[in-house]
């Protein structure tokens, strides 16, 4: 389905339970679809990274928020502006990695899973996958290659949910000669 | 996914963006898994009539809404709490029949389709078939047994999108003798 060029920034605020919802239909259907839980992870990143490179322009337009000074700044931004505009928590920023390129977004209450229990035959499904896709293509559309994964899930037991985040490199803007 | 027994009623306000484009991703995997879009239709009525049986106990709890003494004060209910509560919009009621058994809602905008453009060889989707499921299940729950289906959609050309829906019958509380 491709964007449709009159969209508005109006603020339609919403509660998450139709989401959180809708979200285990996808999730079930994938699970439908593929023969394991490894290739309905893979799918769901897949789907979240095309997502967060449409969802980009919408937080940019919506936010204000100008370019980052560096990945601290990321952080915040992401958890206090980012995470509250579209899933109405704010993580917390914490496990910072000494040289300052990692950090985890902790999450006492997961809205994607307030519904959910997983089956027993479900154990290495990453249920909340579609958001390391949103992230990592979100982030890459604003030239930052990241590597984004579920260290501690609730529905695995983890007493919190923890998105680890990793930066990887800065992305080249390959502009054509003349252009910008 | 099975329900979790602790889920709370926690107020978790978010835009509607994330959402409309994980639904546009729903919708896109339906399309890839079924033949035609009569078939991706029937899904999503199905996937939100799951979806409104479960969605009817949040919305009871959350809304503190009673019950309904006719059709009209059911439909004043979806259209000003129910909608407003989960897509963030307020439709209209109109075109009541003379019997008073059929309303439609009609939507000046429907957040599920703001990025949407359907492609030439899907004209007979109706993308947001979700939504009837969705009333149609919720309202199952309280007794009350409705047709629910697109009138208009702003997708195939409509200015508005139009819910039309029937009464059809209550439905008998069949409760075990000595119950209630």
């Amino acid at each position: 389905m491709s964007r449709q060029s009159n969209r508005t920034t109006d603020n339609k605020k919403m509660n998450s339970e139709l989401f959180t919802l809708t979200y285990g239909a996808l999730v079930t259907q994938l699970c439908k679809d593929y023969e394991n839980d490894e290739e309905v992870n893979k799918q769901l990143d897949k789907m979240g990274y095309n997502i967060g490179v449409r969802l980009i322009e919408d937080f940019l337009a919506r936010s204000s928020v100008g370019r980052c000074q560096d990945f601290r700044e990321t952080a915040d931004v992401i958890a206090k502006v980012a995470f509250k505009m579209y899933l109405g928590v704010t993580p917390s920023v914490t496990n910072w990695s000494p040289a300052g390129d990692e950090f985890s977004l902790v999450l006492e209450s997961n809205p994607l899973v307030d519904f959910v229990e997983l089956p027993d035959n479900h154990n290495v499904l990453i249920y909340s996958n579609l958001l390391c896709g949103v992230l990592r293509g979100a982030l890459e559309m604003v030239q930052m290659a990241v590597d984004v994964r579920f260290a501690q899930d609730t529905l695995r037991g983890d007493n919190v949910t923890e998105i680890r985040m990793k930066f990887i490199k800065r992305i080249e803007e390959n502009l054509p000669a003349g252009d910008e």
